[in-house]
């Protein structure tokens, strides 16, 4: 059972975070392989395996919440780029990071925007927001 | 024009927050009617206005900030009630808030789901959380 | 020395927080009095008693710091308090509370803003927000 | 292993938090049962009935991290119990709080102790910090 | 009316945090153009063009709270830049910074205060701390 | 009687951070060495100097609560060399590291523990996490 958690988050994983993700898995093993094995079982294994929430909807909101909590800069530009493999657009990923200025406040929109717009020129994209009110 | 933003945000306080919005509203005027100006021009007149994301995502997306910044337990509340408005099910807001335990922590996730379910219950909804892995 | 950070910080405190700062210091006496000790000789006998700045300035500032950390309320009604003792307005808290909406979020300002209100109200102080720009 | 995790878990659970993880756990059942089985499962299954740290140190560790947060009291509380629990004393607690203030600033470490002093009161233990430097 | 709110913040954000302010706007362009217009249009056309503060008390009340929230440090040296700009001293700058190690503690000080000395260096600025107790 | 307390907090400070603990001192001279003063009088001259709890145990607290603030990497590399300093091991160090994805989420705890691996490089340590569940 624990080596399905395992393989069930392994593929999500690749599924979600793709290189991104197999890198910082990678950079643990030296120092704290458990911690990710505990990212892959229970973040992937358990938590994004759950039905109930699409993962459009579900790297959205994991914008949201490391837009907001600020501090998360190299969670954020993974799942950026976790968002536009699941297949958000760009424009659905900025305007998440735009509405969180009223939660979190400009400077943790300003600073998620540039790890975004970093994401964005690795991946030839920067398309502008084109959702003028 | 500021007039139109004010229109359109109280417009769409009204359709997403209802009447949670408009106590918060209504508790400002004494002290800061100003605030409560922003909130509805700003808040709602600008950013909640915006196409690109359908207020349901809009929604999750506020749910998962306001848990996993922690202290904004007033404001998950009005906007569990939001969520529930614009045509999440509980069941989304679980899964949210659930998932939050990974980007904020178990306390994060376990404030915000007792916000919830306090929610939840005020308007009959107890809902299990039907998708066990 | 110590004697005279003691007593320096004591008069401050009453100069500041007054009653509001006595019980938190009366409260702490059973459980831990060194901490009690440590805002009296360090907070107010080192930092408050410092030059360089008024304490209508530092009064203000605190208010906006305990406004962005957010689950600081109980301190915040007292530096509210503060700030009004040592010749801040109700307005001029109310000012420095909304600016915070851009650093902080508007749910950090909301929760403040009602922290404010509740001390306005004990001091018979319900001022309107008189600056609409 | 499933089973195995959650078992193992559940007794340590009882073992470190008792009562109060119960009371958390039986709150969880109608809104998010999930949940309650993650902190069991991860929490408590694989975290805490980890070697290499005796539970006194993961308790103190946990205390320090939940004043920091500012923002999870109710878990403080259980871990304030869970502590004394596994043997630490009331004053390494106050301890471990006090240190806090250097890290997290005053309000954290205040409304921590407030927090600490409350379970000392249910459990008759109100020791005044012996420890004057 | 937009277009006033739009000039009044642009005039105001160039009397405020000048070049630094204007490479900020830049840089959002090409990611999300909205974004940097509510920081003008909201930030600065509404919240700093309020009477009822004078610019001196709203920089440095920015400095406490962009201290305090910690992870906002390219905010901070806009706004360290900013307080100097509208006639703060860098040793005013430097006693708001020691006062927040009282409220966020000393690491959120020392961080702040180190971006702090990096814009007093840009500056030509290295006052020492002239105010020992 | 502060002369005794600087005297006695710089001995702690050099028990405790060594090296690293003297440059973030030295930093602080042309800037604000108050700051410095305080750290060393209040934070190891007072708070580090309590008797109650033993070295290793602070050292393991404040990497957690370090941990878990996230903002504040560089003083958790102090924090992590202070550790080994005072005895404690490398798995010790990860151990609570570890255990903080629990209270503040996976990003805290990887950022974290990148800060740690990279002090283990320095020192020569770079243990595997040898207690798999």
């Amino acid at each position: 059972m624990e080596a399905q958690r395992f393989e069930r988050g392994a593929r999500k994983l690749a599924e979600v975070d793709g290189e991104a993700g197999q890198k910082v898995i990678a950079a643990l093993q030296d120092v704290a392989p458990d911690l990710a094995r505990y990212v892959i079982e229970f973040g992937f294994g358990d938590i994004y395996s759950r039905p109930g929430l699409d993962l459009r909807t579900r790297e959205l909101a994991t914008v949201a919440a490391l837009t907001a909590i600020g501090h998360a800069q190299p969670q954020l530009k993974v799942h950026v780029n976790g968002a536009l493999n699941v297949g958000c657009s760009a424009a659905e990923v900025v305007e998440v990071i735009i509405q969180m200025a009223l939660y979190a406040g400009f400077p943790a929109a300003l600073n998620a925007m540039f790890s975004a717009k970093q994401v964005f020129g690795e991946r030839g994209l920067l398309p502008a927001d084109r959702h003028p009110v």
